[in-house]
């Protein structure tokens, strides 16, 4: 695979660069029969859009979204989905300074040195813009996921910065522009930013998603186990550097008799493992963090060299995030939704016919 | 895909179960002319092997490699490479109390929900057995990858439960049975595990793995980054709950000052990125760390349920590796070592043709 | 695979419905630096395109390509290109007989028995408007194989009904509007395609392809053998049938002292082989040819049954191909070119440092 | 994909030369809990082993498979199967003539220019040895495709050289040495295979497979097409060098009216179609018919050249099939069952809840 598609047999094949015509997918792959209007997958991405809150870029975008095939009568058809989103907000401002130099953090050297040739303007298409496009598709997974098994998958932003942010509600979530799960931090979070920005640096984060209702059993062995591909799924999105399934790090100083989750009539006791074991899920939710680096465009001067070697020094005036991960929750549930999409149908390819007489533990949706 | 495939274009097919006739594989895509033999992964093997020391498994396996195709007069012949280990020490004890019940922290659960059937003779293909497939494969691309392109990967124990073991040296590595790069960690080393033995139960641990003389290029945008695939890789293996690259998690809190790598003509500055931007490699070193969780099988009786889902409690009496992560450092470099190899490829598919009259910074190997 | 994308490592996604807002496709995998416009693109449409003559469809459709992706300043730039074709002539007229009924020949019945729901307009995803985008997309691939190797495809009506069409210029074929290699057939084609249009009835077709200037060495043992995956190609192509490498069934007559193709230094003496031994090319010409049925839109009345199983009559009065051959040659040549690209870059991926001292016979033209 | 593994989501992934230790392959995606032993698997092989009869190579091999993994108690478990065949008759004789001569027909130039190296002990890879493997894989798919969906499939030899043979009765096939449906022409076969042999010549044949109780609905559109896929896998056969579906080429030649299967509530009226429209299932019977060029290697002296380019005679004494094609029933079988295999189970991933009222029509076997 050429590195553009995502998923084995619910495949999202993804275009665009940020200041091009337009970005885009196509989703191969899902059921027929399911409603599906353009509203469907804008609502998803309308909590991803730039410019809701100052504590982000500016750009503006109304990233509406046009359905151009699959779709028949308000229902996939079983055929390929074709999702465009023009782009609308590409500023003809001079790049000038960025078509010779490298910036740090970016893809700017090795974009260079792999292809060549480089859309240096607003990162092309390593520009975190491309993300919009997995929310879109993501969309289509959830609603099936939903409709089919009930699965529900959230996020929120457990940790900003220094500032970690424990789980309190998920009303709190869609409530404020950080999408923390606690509401009482949110004024520190401003405050935190407002400095940030006045700094004119960056800072990272850690998004947490869960998906609950997951039957037992979705999950392959050895290569395709679902922790793998959530692994994958969330380390391709832009900035992410690390990704823990359940316990993750932690689970390195627990002893077995800790970690290991107990089982019981009632349930397991305890979800050390995330809601996956040997690769396939338990019943449990599952849960995945990720780990975000500080947005790599500051304002704060720093060396680089240009496209002859020489030395220089970058800085960034632009329309950027001062932490890339207050807008990479929605991004993280939609890597999660593809995964999960994706494993739903393979269950169902080779295990179809499987019944047990175990009942299934509470936590474990009947399949 | 079924799932019993990794790589895209070097691609391994794995196969077999802890207690089967035999464990094995098919490597596909390796070029031709390499000269390979079965020392050439019999000595990879070998630094997985179990029962070296005290600290690991008892379980007594020679793990002899047979390379059955595509290797003609002493070198590979482009065609697809059988590899096949024959599992020895295949104890013919009891295992009627795992046949109805489910162990914590294990498979068995999943696998019967899933498949309705169970080979719960140590694990089946659940069992960190399969490992040993991996590492042979991987045996080819780092003999590949190193003769080609000078590529060398290597691993360490970068933690033992509470124990963080700092980098002293490559040459202890390989003089204690911890994969430690602290020789003088070693006693503290022994103390513990001798305890933890004692109290029959088990411990996570972190691996660090390093990829040096990777040429800058290697990846690919969106979905097939190589951290991205560096991370599938090693949630792939068995008891990984997280996976870091460069900095990973620490990057959090980091300002964009301080993590964003600077360039100069004599090179970066600094490798919080760990040899990746935008999914395609630096040309500095490639570092992933994984986190791994503590055995699961201990002495110490645990709650579970049986298949008819009555409450049962489990107790492991076996050969058990009270911390699996002790014998996981090959297990790493080899992943490490396959997607890498399949990048390398891939890339030479693509940009074969790329030239750019910009200096590869220093630590970027020449393609 | 879900379906509906082609190619390994030069891979294309199509979308798009006959009657739906649009067609098009993602191209992933294209190397970087290949001068690319859409009047590149346009010109090989343009050969496909519906309307030309009184003896193809009366469509008008502009087929108007627009690139969405992938190229920057006039060339690629090795990331996803995706190509937009929109449809204009969606002629808003009843089709109130086709909603409910299945026309024999088309894929009504299959696609409504799989899927529960389908596109009735013009056939949906099942028109052979979905090949326009093949064209679009190969000729990104002509363009490069012809650059980077010299290959040149070309294709002609080999066969009209009854009508066999030997080879006799490449010249001619585009001067009529038959594809047809022989000028002097074209009055006795005009006449036949008249009689056929008057009686309401179709027929079949043949199409022979031809690459030029393949290199020797082209192709994979196995499974992904260069005509194994030239077959496959042509067999999705709509309404074909048979495929042909070489001598094709001709073969089956064939003694071995006669079919297998004798070597010279001077070069092969015969080129039954068409062009691949092995599944690998020889570096002569890879040919193949095609046979295509007739179009199962016609006005002569036909048995067949609607949804609810009850029979009916079906007569298509609308403005179809009499035969959907004669604009199949632009598609046969498409698919042809998807296949060597693919296989172009797949061959330098893992065969890139191959040399041998062994002369490449003529006709074998160096990598 | 590097080109050994066969299949999307039932994968075989293939390998083993001619005269190397073994062949074999690892059969992935199997779902669990079929009845599978090596007696299900041998009596295929026996089908296709040589040695049975004078026409037939004399090569001595009892081609003894061995199940490695993937069956537990008797059953599949989900996981990978390994299937092993150990080669037996490695007749230690003298290749020298061969190591430096590119036998005309045979993929002798073409490995050597592709790999630079090549394993020329009876075409190492390139030889129908590994359909062995193929016969062997396939036994797992048709087994549970007959369990599963009564499919049933069956081939025969349709023309040998010149003899065109049409279908008698099934029953007949069994009971000659050239799987023939028309137990009256046997005497006129051998008489013809006698005097062929004693010419040192060979001759090319056809075979036709027939797949029935298909249920209507199987395959995908654009690209992987049901008859795209039977194409592909039926010209991965060695010496394969044509494929039709249905009427196949007699297409050209047939009108409109006479080609389009009529649908009637007591089913379709004819099956000019194969059983496959729009690349999906129709519920009829599934059609294709190959032809196979003759064997290559013939001891009649041919033309050729040497390592160097130097001109040679070839003649080839060793034991051969005189037409290749006499044996290739199973073969042609069994990649028929591969390809409905990954369809049925591609089907069920994507279309498992599609429900219609629409009678399936008479040879639409049900779901």
């Amino acid at each position: 695979m050429a590195g553009n598609t995502f998923g084995h047999i619910f495949a999202v094949t993804s275009f665009g660069e940020s200041h091009g015509p337009a970005i885009g997918c196509v989703v191969d792959g899902c059921p027929p029969g399911l409603a599906l209007s353009a509203e469907d997958i804008q609502k998803d991405l309308d909590r991803r859009k730039p410019g809701t809150s100052r504590h982000v870029t500016q750009r503006q975008e109304s990233d509406t979204v046009e359905i151009l095939s699959g779709v028949f009568e308000g229902k996939t058809t079983g055929t390929s989905i074709a999702l465009l989103i023009r782009n609308e907000d590409q500023r003809s401002r001079d790049y000038g300074n960025l078509v010779d130099t490298f910036r740090p953090g970016h893809a700017d050297y090795t974009y260079w040195q792999k292809y060549g040739i480089r859309d240096y303007r607003g990162g092309g298409r390593a520009s975190a813009r491309e993300t919009a496009v997995r929310v879109a598709a993501a969309a289509i997974a959830r609603k099936w996921l939903n409709e089919k098994y009930g699965v529900v998958i959230r996020g929120y932003l457990s940790q900003l910065g220094p500032h970690e942010l424990p789980f309190k509600s998920w009303d709190a979530v869609g409530q404020n522009p950080f999408f923390s799960a606690d509401p009482d931090a949110v004024a520190k979070l401003e405050a935190f930013m407002d400095e940030l920005r006045k700094a004119g640096d960056s800072v990272g984060a850690k998004i947490t998603t869960i998906a609950e209702h997951v039957p037992v059993g979705w999950g392959a062995p050895v290569y395709a186990k679902l922790d793998s591909d959530l692994a994958a799924a969330m380390m391709s999105i832009n900035a992410v550097k690390a990704v823990e399934v359940g316990s993750g790090f932690a689970s390195v100083t627990q002893r077995g008799s800790e970690h290991g989750d107990e089982l019981t009539p009632e349930g397991f006791l305890s979800n050390n493992a995330g809601g996956i074991l040997g690769g396939i899920s338990t019943g449990q939710d599952v849960v995945v963090t990720i780990g975000i680096k500080p947005t790599s465009s500051i304002r704060i001067p720093r060396k680089s060299i240009d496209k002859q070697g020489n030395p220089v020094m970058v800085e960034t005036n632009g329309r950027h995030d001062p932490c890339v991960g207050i807008r990479a929750t929605p991004i993280a549930e939609a890597m999660m939704a593809l995964v999960l999409m994706d494993h739903a149908l393979l269950h169902r390819a080779q295990n179809a016919d499987v019944k047990t007489a175990t009942p299934k533990l509470p936590g474990s949706a009947s399949k």
